[in-house]
């Protein structure tokens, strides 16, 4: 990699020629593939912005001026052109973000991965660079998926009614979020495209261009100019100059000369202007192109010649979830399935393929996903919404507003809840068992293996009146843990083996394992425990306040924050019972948690078996003892 | 009221002459004018709708095609015409809702008045209909306002990608949301209203014709269908079109047959379609029309001649706050203002026309309200946003993932903060303090007077590295309420008068009042209490457990869901510093809550003095005798 080791900063781009940036840009491709196969990560985002960012930063300047990344996983080569080369701990613990982070680069701004937030960044920012008069320019790089979303289209109304605010939106629209993006506006996008094939045929005139040996380039500018004359003729304006964005398009995002002049040009505009650009996922990656569901949007470690996993993936919640949901789908004809943008992850492709009426895909679009599913329940049909549990956050209102206030049968699938690892900060899903607590009539289930997954998505959408919920983690899925017993509606799941049993264990979903190897440890020091699975946490099942009662301590572990979850639903359950057993909650500790594996992570926040069985040791020895209890909060962070 | 009288539901309109409609606008006109003098309720809006209202219900069949209004307030005239009359109770407990409900009628569907979701409503049912094979009709009416908000782009998005699933969007453009519509849509919806003079040029020759004693129907209708032949032709067809959607408009929203006209043949179109009716806001009542800032958006009772209010109002949270704001504003050159399109009632009005550069309203987009103050926080300003408690859940998700995560500076000021009863479920500020508690580093205050709200304030926005929160009550603020000694950070409001008190209560925000009173009835009865008001309710102070640990009972106040609000997050403080003293956690219950003034609604869920200290005799005197403690559920549902 002759070139791409000598760059340093975006600076050093400045002395490349036109046929060293191309090297360069092979050269990216190259590296791209080589490290992202063996760490796994997005790959095929960041080979069709490969030229995109070369461009981008021999454009502007940063970090004077900001430029601003949609749903980051698309900035790796955007961090390898400002210092950071070392991809060999990607999105491990020490080693690169799979995102931007502050904390790496002063040329990163955005550290979050939910979609669509870019335009509104950069509205603010460019409010603040006119106010404070900063001489500084702002350019957001947006999908077409992430224009999907309603926060890009109340940006796009704010950011279109100052002209006189320069902010550049680059339209990076390869046709796909995961799968191939739906809707208006990308059947608007496709009009707009329509120049397409005109642009290729002038690509293909450069080439024929640089490859004659004459002195090409003036020619060949002469050229590119009056083409982007006669285009700006040709291409039709659209709704974003309806909207009074200034559009330059489309263009070629790969062709670098045509990329740096329209951003040149967005650059000296002095007001809003949209750049749309048309890429290629996975470009130049066989295997990525050749995959039509998600042309390589994450992956696992691949072997980089074929595109093949390294390891094949067991039986994960996902599609244990997902099979169950075609079962469903035969039996009953009311059930219908939602997904935003991403029918493979979150499991609804076999359904889609079963009943191609029945799905709606309703583009990057949570709130949509929510309101309109009470739509459908008021229509007398069962709607599913499958989603990425952390992604929820984005519907609250929703669930709240529409769904529960108006007593709507929608079931809503939350996957990779917990703690899910290397995606960072604003991919674990540890919010959603605090923030749902407080939606009057929503039920919420935790299933702890695949038979629960499926006996809970069974139980959930028999319920017509009321939103349900059902939460697991990511990944593959464990063996079963069988019940031995049962209180009211709950699980027991080890009995204490004694009349007088010191702890009632309260256990939450994926971590029935966990909470098993705790009791036993506690049984060394001759603790006596009861563990029991609530299964459905909300609401706090009638029968747990009596249990409580015959316990000494009670102990709730969640994969969750910790604040406001399923341990205070409890606690505040024991209290209006009036049964004070002190009870202690052990969850997420309330902070956003860097970058790691799921082990790394739970072991460095303190939610593993002997950490707990400690705390809890600890405290029932005490009250053997003084009576009085020490704060255990050393473990929780 | 002859011909208003007899209207018991849609069908009774079928029977009218065009004139005798006419006559019934006029009825209904001054029936609202009337009856809302009275009570109260939101009367600008109803009086723009009075003919579109009537041409809706001719032209569909309600109930069997569903008439969906956003933001409800604009559904007192489908309240008169499907069968309710009685508007004498308009608001109150026990009286007609102020917006749709499905309680009292089969016309209603939608009953919350968050805005922007009725066309996720409309397609999710125009889905239904289309997958059940069902022969009905959707029409979703939406304000200019309201589609400045993501969720009506989401849904456009959805709807424009079916070319065969009828749905029929009613656009009533009155320019305004309270204030009047900004930004690029409302600019577009403008270019599209230009050919309004010749809407009104042929609306003048419509009654010339119709004044002329010859037979004026055939002539007019001929005229009129060459009308619309000439308007498609003449109006630009703009964003909608270019998404996929047929338009229909702009139709003159007080002329009844050309709405009859235009709606009928969006009914018959069979796919999706917008009607763009403009309308003009209080529409035929002088004090309205005359009232630049919101044309009696929501009014208080008023004299019905003069527009005038009956009682004037005293100083309230929001002017109080307003007021701090300007002299902030002068103090401090970085600090800068946001409203979601609620300039007035958030009470930013004098700090917009004191500093015009430094006030950023971004439409019914609470999502962009708190992304865009993220970027403006990163540029180096310190935005203050101001929104309705109720509407903060909608950027629920901005404020963790973009706020919080990025540590910027950005303070949020949550008006209308806990029961504010007449308007209904929806508008109650009752999540705030539970959903807000997981957010990280975010600090929350919640002031007990005036005096509290400027200090308050003036904390929160020296707090530059993480989201800070204000929230106030609604209404009039009562006098002050004098710290007698602080523990921390956290003023002591009343000492128990002893070394061994027994009860610590924690009084949040504007319940201080209350919580004085219940310690008075609490030492009548010999229980000597502390009452301390945090003033920050999160995180919770470190001197809180301390204290906690001095009393024999913990009671929690506070004007917000019981559940994961500050009580819990008391107890968990409490458990974490392994302080087990009992507590009792009073607040809101978990449910919806009627409309009804706030007073009454605090009865009915036993947030009221002398039921609180009933209860906390009842505990203490438990704890006296057999330690055991029954449930105090009951008094708290």
């Amino acid at each position: 990699m002759p070139l791409l080791t000598r760059i340093r900063g975006p600076r050093d781009l400045d002395r490349l020629s036109p046929e060293e940036l191309v090297q360069l840009a092979e050269e990216i491709r190259s590296f791209l593939v080589e490290a992202v196969s063996k760490t796994g990560g997005h790959l095929g985002p960041n080979l069709g912005v490969v030229e995109l960012t070369i461009a981008l930063h021999r454009v502007f300047d940063s970090p004077k001026d900001k430029v601003l990344w949609d749903t980051g996983h698309q900035s790796y080569v955007h961090k390898l052109l400002t210092g950071r080369q070392d991809f060999a701990k990607l999105k491990q613990k020490g080693g690169l973000s799979g995102y931007p982070s502050q904390a790496e680069s002063e040329h990163d701004v955005i550290e979050n991965s939910h979609a669509s937030t870019v335009l509104g960044w950069a509205d603010g920012i460019a409010k603040g660079n006119q106010l404070l008069e900063r001489d500084s320019h702002v350019v957001a790089v947006i999908g077409d998926g992430a224009l999907t979303g309603g926060m890009a289209w109340e940006a796009l109304n704010n950011i279109a009614a100052a002209k006189d605010r320069p902010l550049v939106i680059v339209v990076n629209d390869n046709e796909r979020s995961y799968a191939p993006t739906i809707g208006g506006l990308a059947n608007h996008l496709a009009t707009l495209r329509t120049t397409d094939g005109y642009e290729r045929f002038l690509a293909r005139g450069k080439d024929l261009l640089e490859r004659t040996p004459v002195v090409g380039r003036p020619l060949y500018d002469t050229l590119h100019g009056a083409k982007k004359g006669l285009k700006d003729f040709i291409a039709p304006q659209g709704m974003f100059e309806d909207l009074g964005l200034k559009y330059v398009g489309p263009i070629d995002g790969h062709d670098l000369e045509a990329l740096e002049s329209a951003l040149a040009r967005a650059k000296r505009f002095g007001g809003p202007v949209i750049v749309h650009c048309l890429t290629e996922k996975g470009r130049g990656y066989q295997p990525a192109l050749q995959d039509e569901a998600d042309r390589f949007h994450g992956i696992g470690p691949i072997h980089p010649d074929t595109g093949l996993p390294v390891k094949a993936s067991g039986a994960d919640w996902t599609s244990v979830f997902g099979d169950e949901m075609v079962e469903l789908g035969k039996e009953r004809e009311d059930i219908v399935a939602i997904t935003a943008a991403m029918l493979q992850p979150v499991g609804l492709k076999k359904f889609a393929d079963t009943f191609p009426d029945r799905i709606y895909d309703v583009g990057i679009a949570e709130q949509h996903g929510a309101v309109s599913a009470a739509g459908l329940a008021t229509a007398g049909l069962h709607p599913v919404f499958a989603v990425y549990a952390t992604f929820l956050n984005r519907a609250f209102d929703q669930v709240l507003m529409d769904v529960a206030l108006h007593r709507c049968g929608v079931t809503f699938v939350l996957d990779r809840a917990g703690v899910t690892g290397t995606d960072g900060a604003s991919h674990n899903g540890m919010w959603d068992m605090s923030i749902l607590q407080v939606v009057p009539g929503l039920r919420l289930a935790a299933p702890r293996d695949a038979d629960q997954v499926r006996a809970q998505l069974r139980e959930a959408v028999e319920v017509d009146d009321a939103p349900t919920v059902v939460r697991f983690s990511k990944g593959a899925v464990g063996p079963a843990v069988p019940a031995v017993g049962r209180v009211g509606a709950m699980d027991v799941l080890r009995e204490p083996g004694t009349d007088t049993p010191d702890v009632l264990l309260v256990s939450v979903g994926a971590l029935a394992p966990m909470c098993l190897e705790i009791a036993g440890l506690l049984d060394r020091q001759g603790i006596s425990t009861t563990v029991v699975d609530p299964r459905w946490v909300k609401p706090v099942d009638e029968a747990m306040a009596p249990l409580a009662e015959r316990h000494r301590v009670v102990v709730t572990v969640e994969d969750n924050s910790r604040v406001g979850g399923v341990g205070s639903a409890v606690a505040q359950a024991l209290r209006d019972a009036g049964v004070d057993v002190p009870l202690r909650d052990f969850g997420i500790p309330p902070r956003f948690l860097d970058h790691a594996s799921r082990a790394e992570i739970m072991a460095e926040i303190g939610l593993t078996a002997p950490d707990i069985a400690r705390q809890v040791t600890g405290l029932v020895a005490r009250l053997d003892g003084t009576k009085e209890v020490d704060s255990v909060e050393s473990a929780r962070d």
